[in-house]
């Protein structure tokens, strides 16, 4: 059955950016370091050039690279450029955007806009031909984990404190989310660590 | 050589607290469940029934125990009754007090009150008898990575989103400062992390 993963990489403090984010800064101020584990090997700082990445890390990266389906925010897709209209494969990708469903669809087929988060997760099931769906962003994962929608986590835990940033676990009810700890995998760069959500 | 180990039990989302923290709620609301790793099989939640612990997790456990000196807040001993003057095996205690030295050091004679990080790091150090030295609390934390005097970092990684509560890792400045994880230990109700601060 298709399960909706969070995959983010997260220093040791929890950011998932650093400060001063912005379209023409969408990881922050020096929080290119978090993804230094996956493009320590690459030319080009575009994810798709990556796949020769060694050991765990690359087992990690494949298997994300192995989902059927993409969600994710607006905050995420746009300064990436939308991955171009194909983040990997041809798979459909699934954009949570609140307040402005459509726009942009046209430019990239393989784009949904879609302004519910428990929508999004059930459409991306539904396309991901069996396939996990690769969720990704801090807005979209707390939105996901509110609604009940997140069925896994893989941090990819990255040895360093941003000291500030945005951070991936904010803005969350009091209630505690218990989580199982399903795989714990050393790599070179980073902890990867495979929570399942129980609900 | 003797070397200053901070030792908190964490939430994959950064909390060593629950909210509402006080002085007769030292874990804040819900925030037992980060100590539920080493209480599970003690009849008392006093640190010192402790020490049955199978596996890993007693590793680790012992590990702290077996340090030779403790430092940390106020803040952090006061709600544990000053652990009736031992922490474990009689070593001395460092209580970090910014504003107030001196007072209950009649009391607890292993239990010195000291007014700086670097200060009660260097004197811990010489006074742990060649062994490392515990150093726990979220404050003391901060105020040992601020001030550089911090060696390694133990993070006791609980399965849980707490939600809301108090962040091990808060107020830091914006340098990133590098870890190296030296150790992972995969026990059966945390992951055990450990990583030198790089200097």
């Amino acid at each position: 059955m298709s399960r909706t993963v969070l995959y983010m990489s997260m220093s040791l403090d929890g950011f998932v950016a650093g400060p001063n984010e912005g379209p023409d800064n969408g990881l922050g101020d020096g929080g290119h370091r978090l993804h230094e584990w996956f493009f320590a090997g690459a030319d080009h700082k575009d994810h798709k050039d990556i796949g020769k990445l060694a050991g765990v890390d690359g087992d990690v990266w494949n298997e994300a690279m192995s989902t059927g389906a993409v969600v994710c925010g607006r905050g995420t897709a746009e300064p990436a450029g939308f991955w171009g209209g194909d983040h990997h494969d041809g798979v459909p990708i699934f954009i949570l955007n609140r307040n402005e469903t459509g726009a942009g669809t046209a430019q990239w087929p393989l784009v949904t806009f879609v302004s519910d988060v428990k929508v999004a997760m059930t459409e991306a099931k539904r396309a991901a031909g069996g396939k996990n769906v690769l969720v990704h962003g801090a807005g979209t994962a707390q939105l996901a984990l509110a609604a009940g929608v997140l069925d896994e986590i893989e941090i990819h835990l990255v040895p360093v404190l941003l000291g500030q940033g945005r951070r991936l676990f904010d803005n969350l009810a009091v209630e505690h989310i218990e989580l199982e700890r399903t795989r714990v995998l050393d790599g070179a760069g980073a902890t990867h660590m495979h929570y399942r959500v129980r609900r």
